[in-house]
């Protein structure tokens, strides 16, 4: 369960806090931590240990690649002293640069992990397929100045429903044991002129999504029959998918929870 | 008059085209070429030659500043081989950064000026006024993290309408000769939770509108009093006004020409 909500905590009692996070992922490498690069974890652990004192790690509901956005990013830390989560929130952004936002901050239930507690991932990947593109948009959809043909996309999408071995479509080299995930929404639709593919699943390999994205292009091209999804999904080796789609076209878009945001303890 | 469409001209005979562009000015020092620095001008001269082997000057209505965005921006070139419109549109944006596209690119009648030919010039100036603002607009708002007196600041940007002499609100280091320009639409409105000033005029100063929204912000902090604006807009010196507001939350928005985009000779 994942909060109770904006209640300030008593005072001197360890509080586990939620912090639902955006950020331009074009302004960082990534998620965790990496020496002398700026990442999102790094930067909101030093931004934690400026306002607060603590220094603390961070659970997070999906660690997103260099150059990847989160429209919603959760993460979760405890901390020792109180703190006033509006506040907190406030005094954090003030500290971190203007590609990431904390836009909400609260009290979490004791022991809420990010990671642990969240029951589906869902990610969104804009492809831009016009022949003049935004200059607006292009740092956030993969430009693909081709006719696709969308209905084959559809159905090879429509394939990657269910529970599959997903070990074409993640580098062969891998701190992945299980390679088995269940999709749960799969699907292109048509959002403001761009063509988006929405997928979702209880969690997902490294480069899933992209690999998935750049093997329906392919299919979108003509030059794979939708059917092959059939063969790849069944474990087959990563070169026999398609290429993997640029970072910068991908969204963590939400996060699910068991208590879907109904903080638990709020009428309590 | 701006165009006469879609028509391919007959070859051989010197042709002006008209280049509707957009652009992402955080990616250019401004539009005007500068040894050594990427700009939309030097850009674009460079695509010119590149697809067509012509080295040509080009027209524009706004030579906006670095940082300065354009949703609309019209440009104009004369070039003497054949060029269909739609293919030089399509080599050329082939050719560019995504940063900048050229939307359109049509005929227009012999002589068209791109600068001289504008009779109305639109602006729009974007504020983020919320305590969390979101990591996805940051490099098109200024974010200005205080609660402002938009009442305050409606009763300013009415006096900035009609003829006055705008010395107050352009560099004192200057290349104009006079000052006065006739302000037609000035007017603050929320915008998808923005605060947007839009402002026309026949013609702007450098820096004009930057330092109009920095000193209609100071109004709207309490700083200024909005009657303050009569006596600035009467010659007033440059350091009487407030600050120039950043280059990154200014659009170039619209461009009007008199015949307001009905091409003169498509039905002809």
């Amino acid at each position: 369960m994942s909060g109770r909500g904006d209640v300030a905590p008593p005072p001197d009692v360890p509080v586990t806090y939620r912090l639902d996070l955006q950020y331009d992922g074009g302004g960082f490498h990534g998620w965790s931590k990496q020496p002398g690069l700026s990442t999102v974890e790094g930067v909101l652990e030093d931004a934690l240990r400026v306002v607060t004192g603590e220094r603390r790690r961070l659970t997070v509901a999906g660690r997103t690649d260099a150059g990847v956005h989160a429209r919603r990013q959760v993460a979760g830390v405890l901390l020792v002293g109180p703190a006033a989560p509006e506040r907190l929130a406030h005094s954090l952004n003030a500290v971190t640069p203007p590609a990431l936002s904390i836009r909400r901050l609260s009290v979490a239930l004791p022991g809420f992990d990010a990671r642990r507690d969240a029951t589906e991932r869902v990610y969104r990947y804009f492809l831009d397929t016009r022949p003049s593109a935004s200059p607006f948009l292009h740092r956030f959809v993969w430009s693909v100045a081709h006719d696709l043909d969308v209905e084959a996309m559809q159905a090879a999408a429509a394939m990657v429903r269910g529970r599959h071995d997903f070990s074409a479509f993640t580098p062969t080299e891998t701190e992945h044991v299980f390679f088995h995930r269940t999709v749960i929404q799969c699907r292109w639709e048509m959002l403001d002129g761009l063509l988006a593919l929405t997928i979702s699943a209880d969690a997902f390999l490294r480069h899933m999504v992209r690999s998935l994205v750049g093997t329906m292009v392919e299919v979108g091209r003509g030059r794979r029959a939708p059917e092959e999804m059939a063969h790849l999904l069944e474990g087959a080796p990563r070169a026999a998918a398609g290429l993997t789609a640029p970072a910068h076209g991908l969204f963590l878009w939400d996060i699910l929870y068991p208590d879907a945001g109904v903080p638990a303890l709020h009428t309590g």
